[in-house]
């Protein structure tokens, strides 16, 4: 059953987890350019990772082609060998994730993020080859469905889905955005009538923010759509972060971003509450992006178990609320072994000398900067320059 | 060249991280019983895991054989299929090992760690001989060198030395202990002392407590060995964790263990100056345990990069200090693409309702039930139950 | 000179600190009722207080007849000895600031605070009569100017001010709301309005909120007299406590309210970061409420001393940003003789077990509860107990 | 009744709290110097202070003759008008002292404190004669008992010792050390033998830590006393700050001291469970220091009020745990008003982006600079130059 026929009968789809910053921790990504060339050079890697996702409950197994547009291939060049081209790795992307897929029955979605084109100013038509340019891969290798994610404006969104709807399959948008809107000021409400007019089928946030903070986010997508009388089906798949502490670019401007950020990391019972606050908000489309390991997801299978009436295959190894623990020979870990114990806990960082939140970096901090930075021009580099001599670090 | 070999010409060898934790993770190990029978029902999961550590610089790939003495195996034989014998368990986990390590130039080392049946006050020859049937695999296998392991009783790990030293091969041995030694109050510098005239060439700890505490730890056992004119080799496998609030019994006993140990977890920065402060203590066997993912040992292998020569190969896929953040849009990211900052910067935790610290469970706040623990028969479920009774959660 | 004729010639004007939690601290002051009997019990010790905000830098001494309308007198009876009449508990307040006034060149002001009688759905009338009670004795007793102050409804402020207005006196007003509005939902521009229509001269906001939440309070009520076409001076006098975690009805609400509030308690440096901020939003009545001690008022008195052309008495006994330290035998504490340093520290807590944020109690945390609370009915006895044995604590 | 009568007779005596830096506060003391010059300049400010701890429930009324030495007075001459005398000084702290406790019942203790002469290696004789001084005004104004208290030598202490036994009267000593010991690394189970054998009848400690620390020190006191066979009464007045971060010098290398102190204050809960503790390890005279405010002196007489039969004066204005929000408008706020609440509070700082604990400033961080500080050679003005020009603040 497709997507869709899945989502309009009810059923709870769960998405799969964050693969930049996992295989960054494994050994295949690079922080920085985050480019996901792992798919040609270490498909084992890849194709293990989907695995553990679908083991853990996963309905849908994105293709691994996150910034995998040939401009940001190109431009980050310098760390992929010349020999793999765009189209390689994106096939290489589908292949292995449809060759996971097959091992259960999860989906598989191919997936398209922002371009450095848009950023850089170039033209609509320009942007949206680049987006063709893939999806002319998704087509041949024929995925499921599409997804359009990790977009910071609206109006690149946009683009994205109108391109991807000439495929004739479902479509499935979220933008990497808060409670604030877009990087244009474009509300969260008004995003989700956007993206649903232009044929996305599914609309909702990835990225970016804690689950709290998604989550307020979709509600206002959800509103938003409301208040246009528009149908859609939801979706959220947040950072497996705390991040309270972020401005409205999300947790790229934390100091911590991307290598200080394990304190923040949250617990699989994070997630459950997460889950459990996404369902009944009415989200049927509930995953997570980066940070999200395949214990998140399983977490996320494991409190919408009863919805669902069965569990992952990855329940195998581990006990509902900790009561793999009952056998445990201290009486003191045994006592662990229950929902409110773990509920409850108020997790220790270990780090006294370290504070519990953040100020963010960023422009954000002058507002005439931010207005600056909204404007497509202070991009430029010239301009980055001279705004970041001005500030003090 | 054999480990012996290695370190008597002076090299560093990395360790590999930790596999229950890490694979607990990812849906294959039971948080409880941890026992390692993934190596039968999942070895693709098990090759995977090692293959990342030889790529982030491990040296040494141990079989993943923890728990795997066949009381534990039964003693949790609810989660272990009947099938998988101890034998097919341990004999998996060294062809695994073996494959991975011929990818590189990596040794293969057979491990064993406490048992259940010395807690339960079974005789010298019974523990022995359940550390004697683990050997004849590894000696069937013929691993390169043994490592007995997380032992909270020296008396223990006496035996498991002396069963592991028929062998002819080469023996490490580590016990999870801090400062204060073992279970029944031997301080660091006895235990190595013992383990030494044993007949271990390496001696150090793992797991338990954190790399600051575990490095105490060794500079106590190393005193030790000084006075008594004994030479060996020192390692150190300690935790990803910080855990500057522990006892005497370690991470075990924080209200933490296991399912919310998150906002602990150690930064690649704070291994660096893990490794580099290991290297001044004199330690030459350096690796990590529970927590410790392939980026941690990456970590240590940059830190001592200038001492060795050479990076790992996953350093193809990391920018040192963070100098891949060097291309980043945002001028206030880049700013990050430096040694000063990480060095410098203090992890916020994101939890403003959580503590810093916590105060560990158990019989520690008693004296006198500490006491009657640290006595064999304090084991029983009976007197377990009793002393659970009067404590007050 | 009098209270408006410096404002309106553009001086700075500073308040005094916060009597009920001072004296609470000293021993004269019972939390809980709050009311101020000492004045007639122990005036020694009012005058004390009264004396070190005066050598602190206070150009106003309110008399301390906080809670001192004859209904809550009465209200809380049991703690106040028969003999002492409301009449005479307001007299001594009267007489002890005025002679303590004249040491230095001090105006009086006579304040009046919200009533039970307003929370007890008593009349319009019935409330006039206790102010005008109060007032007579200012009246009688000749106070420099009026001060309504601590009010949680802006009907029961304007009350107010339209009693003490029949004095001729001026009159200033400041509610003790946040950024949210009264307890009926009135935002603050709205209130500053409906009280500078009631004829304050001077409005702003008391208590219940710390310094950077009472600011932001005081700047919705310039914006919203500015929307008005109206004008007055503005006035702050918030905590000496962060709270930067409570809810709309501010610390009341929290945990920690009233007995464990010391964590919270700001520093000297906080105050003078406050006393620039008010300035520059053109607040121009600078003071504080519950936890402002002399030296916090010294703080703001220093922080605008380049302003004012002149330092307070008590300066006689503080180095300017810590320059008193500048002989100190070890030179590492020398080393803090300096603005850099006390500007950027980040003070630690000394309390590892304990979190840096509390959630506040309270009914705000359901919103049909806040919405009952926020009617005058919701406040019989009967509903409070069934709302709050519906709560779990 | 004088004090040994009391304490023979198994009565508790209460202390009383910290001067210099609850008048600093208040506007009469300047810290740096810290001199008690207020006694002839302010008279009332002390007065008040000295009643409110009387009200408070101490038993004992220190004279404000902290750091009242000629030569202390003189060194720090330029804060303090020529005109006021040493003499003087001490003279106005005595009178003032009996005028308060003969308000009351409680005794006058004359006390002396470390010299700078001490400090700059001047020879016993000097020193002495610098205590002789004091202790002239002492008897000519005919305090009750003697206490040399602020000693981190000693050595210096006991030679405030002997001087003041010259006197006939009781005298208590008190040393401002932790469990290191004193900066000579005498032990405080040495220090204890030696103070007693040189004539006091009373020893413990005061200032520089927190009660839990300064109990260690006094338990450690006892068994050098007990091992020595020797008798006297236990006393304890330490901080009214959480320092679980310091080092062997105390609150002073904090960071944070002396104007940041104001997150680590403890609370009335917590010093209650200060006074428990002292009087369960056997202290009788019980008081603070530093921090300790007149509430803080009153939660001693409170929890140890079932001991003695009684409560102080100042508990007409306190409710035991709490009990006076029995009253509250809000349920939550009454549900406030037992003891188990205030017990188990785990009060927030409000501070999120402050560490819980802090590395302490000073030589302590290298081994070799704190015993060149030892050595009274270091104070010379050159070498601490030279030791600070090596430090990076």
């Amino acid at each position: 059953q497709g997507i869709l026929e899945r989502l309009d009968a009810g059923e709870i789809v769960i998405g799969d987890g964050g693969f930049v910053f996992a295989l960054e921790k494994r050994g295949y990504v690079k922080a920085g350019p985050w480019t996901p060339e792992a798919t040609v050079e270490h498909p084992e890697a890849v194709r293990q990772l989907h695995r553990e996702f679908l083991r853990a409950g996963s309905n849908v197994l994105q293709t691994f082609t996150f910034y995998a547009s040939e401009d940001k291939l190109e431009n980050r060049g310098n760390y992929v060998a010349e020999k793999i081209s765009c189209q390689k790795v994106n096939e290489a992307a589908c292949d292995i994730a449809r060759e996971v897929a097959n091992e259960g029955d999860a989906l598989v979605a191919g997936g398209v993020s922002q371009t450095p084109s848009y950023l850089s100013c170039k033209d609509k038509a320009e942007v949206k080859a680049a987006f063709r340019k893939q999806l002319d891969v998704f087509m041949k290798k024929n995925v499921d469905f599409l997804i359009a994610e990790y977009f910071e404006h609206v109006e690149e969104a946009v683009w994205a889905v109108e391109v991807l709807k000439e495929s004739g399959k479902p479509v499935a948008a979220t933008m990497c955005i808060g409670p604030e809107g877009d990087m244009h000021g474009v509300p969260p409400g008004q995003c989700a009538v956007q993206l649903v007019k232009a044929g996305a089928s599914i609309v909702g946030v990835n990225c970016h923010f804690d689950p709290d903070t998604s989550l307020e986010t979709v509600k206002l997508m959800k509103e938003g759509l409301q208040a246009a009388k528009l149908k859609a089906h939801l979706m959220s798949q947040p950072l497996a972060y705390h991040t309270p502490d972020c401005g409205k670019q999300g947790f790229i401007d934390l100091p911590e971003f991307p290598f200080g950020l394990e304190p923040r990391i949250v617990t699989r019972w994070d997630i459950q509450k997460y889950a459990r606050k996404a369902y009944d908000l009415g989200i049927r489309y509930i995953g997570g992006c980066c940070g999200f390991e395949p214990y998140h997801v399983r977490a996320i299978a494991e409190e919408l178990g009863p919805e669902r009436g069965f569990l992952p295959e990855a329940s195998e190894k581990h006990g509902s609320w900790g009561n793999s623990l009952s056998m445990h020979t201290k009486p003191w870990v045994r006592a662990r072994a229950r929902k409110e114990y773990w509920e409850n806990l108020k997790p220790a960082s270990g780090r006294p000398y370290c504070p519990s939140m953040s100020k963010p970096d960023g422009w954000g901090v002058t507002k005439g900067a931010r207005e600056l930075m909204q404007q497509k021009e202070a991009t430029s580099e010239q301009q980055l320059k001279e705004l970041f001599q001005k500030r003090k670090f």
